[in-house]
């Protein structure tokens, strides 16, 4: 068996790493193996410039800085990390991948879909093959995540993350096979189960 | 007056930055304004990314990880340093810019100069006005730069090089109006003399 490449979208507080530890969990049941990683970062060089995009001392950072420190640690998280893992037949639960992007770079900070589809041409050659989108809107993320320390992207201001769900509705329509959409202010366990189905879905395809 | 925007470009070895302070010596003696800078680094964001780049343990960098975190720092550098300065009307004096990635990932990565001029179009806008390109072997720079540390490219094999400067050749004879081919195995004063007179010209020009 192939493995499978799913990734979780949304903003920050919509529970995207809640649902990847509760879809770990099931999988566990059920004997398959996976990898959990995350985007930026994932192996050591992309870490590095995770480090960098996240820097709260980094607030000069041009849109396209950001926008190709994300490409670039992309290419090294796919090729090190999640094409392997996929060779072997594992699960890899990606916590955000090209999609991000395109909502944060492209609608967010108006780089445009072009520009950020463009310099990940690689990535779209090794799209997800299961993505979950938890829908949440930038005031219901704001609660949720209360007061904890926030990295440079979260100082963004609120017309800045109504543009990148903005971001996330267009790709979600455009890309409806793969990506499902998740009312992100459900119950969680409900929502784990909407998860859960959708990749046993995907798996029974598989076989 | 307008800035000048002056690049010194070869592989490393070649005497660049010797030349580099020797420009800067002969400006102050004139009492023009000028700012010394290099790629990549420049400015916090990008000295960041300079220490991913360049750290040895790296060796599992992709070419396209390493093009896309020279194009970051790039704009940034540009953004940040070198457009204010010339702004200021002030000379910047860099080590190594755009040429430096189409030879090294363009030809040396074989990647192609297409895909480094893709990448890179912010600093397609904006390239420096006079361009010295010392002209070395690979064996020359080799016996030049001794037993010195060497950083994660120095570790590369002479083909790699060779590549290099075949790439450098072919931006020079593409770009006659901006880059002044030196040779590099000449007398450092005499090379001196020769940047000397070239940047001279230029400012006559600006007059």
């Amino acid at each position: 068996m192939k493995g499978i490449f799913i990734s979780f979208e949304g903003i920050d507080g919509c529970g995207k790493t809640t649902q990847i530890e509760l879809a770990a969990t099931y999988l566990k049941k059920k004997s398959l193996e996976f990898v959990i990683t995350r985007e930026p970062g994932g192996c050591r060089i992309s870490e590095q410039i995770r480090t960098i995009l996240l820097d709260a001392e980094n607030m000069a950072m041009r849109p396209k800085t950001e926008a190709l420190l994300y490409a670039a640690s992309r290419i090294q998280h796919l090729d090190e990390q999640i094409l392997p893992a996929l060779l072997e037949g594992k699960i890899v639960l990606c916590d955000r991948f090209l999609d991000s992007s395109e909502a944060y770079q492209g609608y967010g900070r108006k780089l445009g879909s072009g520009y950020i589809r463009g310099i990940n041409a690689y990535a779209l050659e090794h799209m997800p093959d299961l993505t979950f989108y938890f829908r949440c809107s930038p005031k219901q993320s704001r609660v949720r995540m209360g007061p904890r320390q926030t990295d440079r992207l979260e100082q963004e201001n609120i017309d800045f993350f109504e543009r990148v769900c903005e971001g996330y509705e267009q790709i979600a329509s455009r890309d409806k096979e793969r990506i499902f959409c998740i009312d992100a202010t459900a119950n969680i366990e409900k929502i784990a189960e909407q998860v859960q189905r959708h990749i046993q879905n995907r798996l029974s395809k598989e076989e």
